[in-house]
């Protein structure tokens, strides 16, 4: 299921979200289908479980540590060198925000979404695999802050 | 919510999981409340993010290396040396298997479990963040094939 109006609001929600608190203007890249299942992830990734009317689902936002230190100095208005808690929590609101925004969008569109389980994982070069089946869109985004990606998985 | 009813099948469950499959009697250790919100994982985890009728939450096994790979050459009948990905896809049939026989005991409780979202991370020593809030309960383990840890996660 490649569903582009699941996907669409998720994508505005993260350069509207990256734009109005870091002052970041990203650019998203060509679109790929991954069918292994297998997210491999940078070294910070929000992630929000979804729970829909009719199927799961999950999307990560997932950067490498100095787009993330650079998008954290961008939004707290500080230079960041290395990860701590303060900045992971960033990450949580950031995650937190892009889903609020495509949250409205899609249940304006009927989608009906009943719970999201956010979390943030960190770690050098993480994966991340479902166990549920199904294909994997991944965006890749450019901007002034480095790069980073979007992976959206739906369940089967 | 620390709720016994609930965790005691997740570590039951645990406890079943490794002997059948892996020949492995582990020793559940002093449960441990957090009250900080992060889980500070080992080097393999399987989560289950959890839908109920009442409250949303997760439960994480989680590996260091060495003990996850003696697990898998348990389990597997050959000697493992390094990760890849044939073994962490075990790490994800055991998170199953142990979702599975505890969602059984659950349901004749009454919990109402709707929805899980099950995933593996990876990554050297990984922390995993909820960004809702709730205590977690950690339950260490020790076992010939070394030590590991279960972490239960409620939403408050």
């Amino acid at each position: 299921m490649i569903d582009t109006n699941f996907i669409n609001p998720f994508l505005a929600a993260t350069l509207h979200v990256l734009k109005v608190q870091a002052s970041i203007e990203a650019v998203p890249g060509k679109v790929v289908l991954k069918k292994d299942g297998d997210h491999l992830l940078g070294d910070v990734s929000g992630v929000i479980g979804l729970v829909c009317e009719n199927f799961t689902g999950s999307v990560v936002i997932s950067f490498p540590e100095k787009t993330f230190l650079n998008v954290m100095s961008g939004m707290l208005g500080e230079e960041y060198l290395e990860l701590n808690k303060e900045i992971l929590d960033g990450a949580g609101e950031i995650t937190n925000m892009i889903f609020g925004q495509a949250k409205i969008v899609l249940n304006e569109k009927g989608y009906g979404i009943k719970t999201a389980l956010p979390s943030v994982i960190s770690g050098k070069g993480h994966t991340l695999s479902s166990l549920s089946k199904g294909p994997i869109i991944v965006v890749p985004f450019t901007s002034p802050a480095g790069e980073f990606f979007v992976e959206i998985f739906l369940s089967a």
